[in-house]
């Protein structure tokens, strides 16, 4: 048995668990059956080392940050740079999207280097030497992708995107209905040009049977990718983004089946209004398996501050089912993110993971906040910083101020509301 | 006949309601009725001449901007760069909560420049007066209260925050509750402190009629201020909250039996489950007023970054019932805001009422997503750049990057996901 869930269903508690319990504050044997039931997942490849973080019902709301060099943007220093600010700033995972350089260096180091679960989308990889090579998509040999998949599966990536579920009926859905956006997902697309040009199912559908035996072996974590999701609010909720949710439900069931730990990706652009029906959705059509969420961006019009966005959304998602958000940053449908774009995305995210988990009353959330509260109250400024998201900001900017000294601040100088209020 | 309120009743419709229909998209006669009941106000005092923006039901969800100098920065230059900032970057409404300086001047200044609605918290000038005096809040005399209201009405102020709710009774559910942060507003402190040094009721509760007399004459919108609004999480929602909300109720009554346009504030510190109920209880106690909401903020923890905090429950608040937002900056809890954070802090607002419009269906906003929308799929940056929220910062971003002069961006590259789906 390699992986977590086998030995969830074995009723083994493993190493990764009692940490796991420890930390979330949960009873080890119910964490046991979660898993073995497949609505937490630990993601960690057996070949890579890191104090283990789980993902799923009941549990903190955990927070992606994606980085990596891009064709016209590869600096592999700066991008080792995001992945420290962004462990720093409380990201529980990252995603290597590298499309510069050369890709299986730059990932092992990252591999190396990060303290935290690591993700790839394995198919970046395989299309980016295609291009390179002047080839075209078409051209893409589906055993390059195997071979990438079980490559980085031997380098200790722990959970991986697959968009097995852009197949031939979910992309009929897309044709026979009328979206603003096509496809956003780079996989995605991908995935549909290749298809169509070779007149070819998904090959990541047709041989979903050979991932499962390399995730099974390594004890990798899919991530059922969204090729379909909607990349426009009002693509949200379409026929072709529930028919691949379909697929991917089944996909589900195969994957715990054969003992391969397995979450679900979801939307995207989608109103403030359909968020909770789509969570609800999604938990039902896929065995309440873990959700992983990319905002869901409740307006298209914020180019810039996408970050704000997708932590409005991001909050509404994690209330109603989504266990862990993708963060966006502001540079999101700009430009590729640089480091203080990363840190300003982890933030937000976290403040939605956060501001969720204070109404599911998960991770120690409430007393966490109850602790800056009063402090608040007792203008003890020392444990506000200290316990705030981010004390360093929270510091610099009453420290700055002209009341650095004072117990008020230079909003509101002697009439504070607190002093007023404490005065009798 | 001095009011919106008044002519509307009597089957008037003003030069106003004319230009809020047709900025509004709106039947004239619809809106007159729903100003007659109340449901929506204009805030226009009869001195102050700049084009008018109604606030209420079925109208797009409006922002406001705070403002002012303080004990500590007092830089009138300053706060004249905020209003201009905080109405380029689209605040609907700005409030001159000035506490520092020549109060009289700095808010004529800010009223003749100010191309938007001005608002004010009258007590902060009384009371700032009264502490440069050396003298305390005990020796507040009522009087110069309601000479305050006078000045300030006939100077041109259109709307102002009159704290009546903070009542003997509403006190007495504060102080049988424990509550972890007390009261945080600053005129609800100061009130509460006069009340008890004094064991008097509250003027402006005990002599509202005055306030109405000097309100209607100049059609001055009063927004009843929510003095006991909870300031921590842990305090949404409770006794002393709703005790006053009731109050505020039956004064809304009263103001529009009288002629008077009014709308009134709300909370403040809320977990985010709890925002719809509120919004909803506000809007049944106090027959369907325009909701004014501060924040609400959805956790305590991320001072430094509450603009984004607001901006998440404010977009849930404004779905459910809340009409203006109060934009929330960077810099709360900690510090005046400067000029940076005024951007923030409209931008987030607008965000978040921008995002609730879109669920509504009101405003446009639809429209205006889909045009970015589209613009997107087709790789039109300049169209993307000129329907964002902000044009500048978008156009910045792109233009700055490697592929400044490419119709990809530095994100994907050759991997993008638009032009891969329309490749065929």
């Amino acid at each position: 048995m390699n992986t977590q869930i086998e030995k969830a269903k074995e009723g083994i508690i493993t190493a990764e668990m009692h940490i796991v319990a420890k930390n979330e504050k949960v009873e080890v044997e119910w964490l046991r059956n979660e898993i073995a039931l497949g609505r937490i997942v630990i993601p960690k490849n057996k070949n890579h080392d890191f104090p283990v973080i789980a993902i799923g019902n009941g549990l903190r709301t955990k927070v992606n940050a994606n980085m990596g060099t891009s064709e016209k943007h590869c600096h592999f220093d700066e991008e080792l740079e995001k992945m420290k600010v962004a462990i720093h700033y409380g990201a529980d995972a990252i995603m290597d999207l590298s499309t510069g350089g050369d890709l299986h260096i730059i990932l092992q180091r990252i591999i190396q280097e990060s303290s935290v679960m690591v993700g790839t989308v394995p198919i970046y990889g395989v299309a980016t030497r295609l291009l390179a090579e002047g080839k075209e998509i078409k051209e893409l040999d589906p055993e390059d992708l195997f071979r990438e998949i079980e490559i980085q599966a031997k380098m200790g990536v722990d959970f991986m995107t697959l968009h097995c579920g852009v197949t031939k009926v979910s992309l009929s859905f897309l044709e026979n209905d009328s979206r603003v956006c096509g496809i956003v997902s780079r996989g995605g697309a991908l995935l549909k040009r290749w298809m169509k040009e070779n007149g070819k199912e998904n090959p990541l559908y047709e041989q979903y049977d050979r991932i499962l035996d390399i995730c099974k072996q390594y004890d990798v974590t899919i991530s059922l990718g969204d090729g379909l999701r909607p990349g426009a609010g009002a693509d949200a909720t379409d026929r072709a983004q529930v028919a691949e949710l379909l697929v991917l439900g089944e996909l589900v069931d195969r994957a715990r089946d054969k003992g391969v730990q397995v979450m679900v990706e979801g939307p995207g652009h989608m109103p403030l209004d359909q968020i909770e029906a789509n969570m609800k959705l999604m938990k039902r059509l896929c065995g309440e398996a873990p959700f992983y969420v990319l905002g869901p961006l409740v307006t298209d019009s914020a180019p810039g501050y996408d970050h704000i966005v997708g932590a409005i959304g991001g909050t509404v998602a994690a209330i109603h089912g989504a266990d862990f958000l993708c963060y966006v940053t502001p540079a999101e449908h700009l430009c590729l993110p640089d480091v203080k774009d990363v840190k300003e995305g982890v933030i937000a995210s976290r403040i939605a993971a956060h501001s969720a988990d204070l109404v599911n009353n998960v991770g120690g959330a409430r007393d966490r906040d109850l602790t800056i509260s009063k402090a608040r109250y007792d203008l003890d400024w020392e444990s506000m910083f200290q316990n705030s998201i981010d004390p360093e900001m929270a510091r610099k900017r009453k420290m700055e101020s002209e009341s650095s000294e004072e117990d008020h601040c230079t909003m509101c100088g002697n009439l504070c509301a607190v002093k007023n209020d404490k005065s009798m």
